[in-house]
């Protein structure tokens, strides 16, 4: 199903109260300040002006003229009767307004979703957080805007899927899209599984689930996904109370979680356990679609090397032999101080030439599948310059970096992001995310 | 042992290069701009002057007179012949210096330790990165400097330590002290054990161990230790490939990994998986000295609140069953779209009478142990105000937070962390602490 109106849409309306701090006006103003091109207009009743990031908007009484997508933040009742009322003009409409069948409203949701049927209008929503179509520079939510890349988030939780957006941020993720599709009346998660399987923008998908409602539907929607691309998920309501919250929040059936453990199984999804590893896979994906087994780590500090060899093997991941010749070459050019077996102790004083010139022998070695690249500076050597030597290094193998600690890599983190390498913040997390890479099936 | 001349100093003299960027140089800085209130000595053969921080010090071409601890940074071979020229003078000395064991020079740290002993001076090192007494304002390391606190943290690795200590205030810890003692050629972990149980500044002790030498008296400085207050320890070296690392880097042998994990649970201290998981037990123990198992999670979202009852019910935690009188209280105000089972979700608009009622009332609960409070704050409450909430309820039960998500907390994390409060940032971390907390045993 084509879902353009929603993600690259051409032009919008906003349904809604426009005073400072209300819903429609917060998602008016990401619209505006997002940098969206099209065209953009506030409708309430009462007409008049909105000012938002120095543009005058005239708030339309009506809707006049044709719009892709409405984005409705109106009272919960008179949403069926404005569907119908505009349904002509639009092709989607989002509903972000509750008191639907959250609340126990199931007639006024099915009056909803006979009004746009009868036009042949989509619903996102209603009860939701709304949508970003990010490489459209559409922010049509009020969470707080991203940065674009390769990351489509789907949250069934609005709450969960707005942290993670500020979150993500934070963790330096791009993202091609995120919708929050609360009750999912109309369109749920299969539909947008299968729609950010074929978006070109989106790299790896990211899906947040408490419950579906049609099982049957939803592992054909994954298994689409995950052989197109890495699709990770995390369930909710796994333990016998957190699914009996889920069922009181969401209304939805979280059902046997065993069930979609082997759903996740058998269509190559990636499940992650936390929110955490939700970002770090997301971040892992991002970057490679996936990694073989055998790992080569190279650090300049013994402590943190032997934490990642720890995890890597408890992951079930190999520490890679290195080949007699690559042993060779490392002990030609690397003091006499330096560990030469995998884990590589590059030692503390160890440069832009030494990390390169290690990892790019290391690359070449065909025991070698993905290499693990540790970085605790000392004090006199900039963490900038070893961030250089990742980036410039030559190297067509997957490579993960944990650059720690805090203030004192900011720079190198930063130039790494710079450079679309994201940086993981402990030795483990590192070891972690080349496990997700693992996991993913050859295409 | 009392080791207050390290820790508490009243005078210290650093030897070695006062170059900008030379290890002395960057520890005097360290010394002076951490506001140490001691008379503090540089000592180099060349004599001269040396500005920090806007003093100008005298170089003292050798020391002479007496100090409590001597911080030592010039070439190995010249460190026997220092300690004993200066041993009358000096209680203790930290020996930065590398170039000992650890390089195969085992002659030469029998040498220093000698002279060390002839003079009744206590050695910590060679081959550290120093030590700071945070409450004595005493900074003498090159690490970054902390904020003051409770945590102790004991680390084998230099480069760990340093990296733990920046990543630490990113965390908002707080730190007694800091010791990391390279060869551990005289003092080793078990006399810090020792002597931090009974320092009362440190509310809660941090080991990262890859190996220890004297396997009887780690035991018993660790059971001492842990009887009087939370030890936490990251043993690195537990896989097959990471002791074989772990040895090669310190020369300590890693032994069979479970011998430690026996000991670790015969003794009560508290072992944690991952470099991460060590700042989040310490930040819970900063707090609290231990809770029980049933917990109450209060949200204001539902999918957070979810994960973490998953959570909780994984790490083998109770979803407390609140009582009759707790569940009428709550219903009598709370609004109706309001859970009162728990986990209580106190939907999206709770604000600040919400939360701080709601936690009370759970508190006074019997069947209640500990309290998880997440907020993931909506566009139109600030975090502020959901944090003025927790700050200003009267609990005596331990209270754990999550506040979500990245910049849209930044001011309520801030203002919990100014009252002591720290933030865990997913909810998953949040219900680990708890985790720690619960493995406590009852003093």
């Amino acid at each position: 199903m084509n879902l353009d109106c929603f993600f690259y849409p051409e032009s919008v309306a906003v349904f809604g109260s426009f005073k400072k701090g209300a819903i429609a006006y917060e998602i008016l103003r990401n619209i505006v300040e997002g940098g969206f091109e099209g065209k953009t207009i506030p409708v309430n009743p009462r007409g008049g002006t909105v000012e938002v990031a120095g543009k005058t908007f005239e708030v339309r009484e009506k809707l006049d003229e044709p719009v892709d997508t409405a984005i409705i933040a109106i009272p919960a009742k008179f949403v069926p009767g404005l569907i119908d009322e505009i349904g002509p003009l639009i092709k989607g409409a989002v509903v972000i307004s509750a008191g639907f069948s959250e609340v126990g409203n199931e007639e006024l949701e099915r009056e909803l979703i006979e009004k746009a049927k009868k036009h042949g209008v989509r619903i996102i929503g209603p009860n939701c957080a709304g949508i970003f179509g990010v490489h459209g520079k559409f922010f049509g939510s009020f969470e707080v805007r991203v940065s674009p890349g390769g990351l489509a988030l789907i949250s069934q939780s609005g709450a969960f899927g707005g942290a993670a957006l500020a979150m993500g941020n934070d963790e330096g993720i791009g993202f091609s899209a995120f919708v929050s599709y609360g009750n999912a009346a109309d369109l749920n998660e299969s539909d947008f599984l299968e729609y950010f399987a074929d978006d070109e923008n989106t790299k790896v998908i990211a899906l947040y689930i408490e419950g579906v409602k049609d099982g049957r539907r939803f592992l054909k929607a994954l298994r689409y996904a995950s052989e197109r691309k890495p699709v990770i998920v995390l369930k909710a309501g796994k333990s016998a109370s957190g699914a009996k919250a889920a069922a009181s929040h969401t209304g939805s059936l979280a059902g046997s979680y065993e069930i979609y453990r082997a759903a996740f199984k058998q269509t190559g999804a990636i499940e992650v356990e936390e929110m955490e590893e939700l970002f770090d896979a997301a971040k892992a994906f991002e970057m490679y679609s996936r990694a073989g087994k055998r790992v080569a780590v190279i650090t300049n500090s013994g402590g943190p090397g032997v934490l990642a060899t720890d995890k890597l093997e408890r992951l079930g991941l190999e520490i890679a032999r290195l080949s007699d010749e690559t042993v060779e070459e490392l002990r030609s050019f690397l003091p006499p101080q330096c560990s030469v077996k995998n884990p590589i102790d590059l030692i503390a004083d160890a440069d832009y030439e030494r990390y390169k010139k290690t990892i790019e022998t290391v690359c070449r070695d065909e025991n070698v599948d993905s290499i693990l690249v540790i970085c605790v500076p000392p004090i006199f050597i900039p963490s900038e310059e070893i961030a250089r030597a990742v980036i410039e290094t030559d190297c067509d193998k997957p490579v993960i970096v944990n650059f720690m600690a805090g203030e004192l890599v900011r720079g190198g983190v930063e130039l790494l992001e710079r450079h679309g390498i994201k940086n993981f913040p402990t030795p483990e997390r590192a070891a972690r995310a080349l496990k997700w890479l693992s996991m993913r099936k050859k295409e």
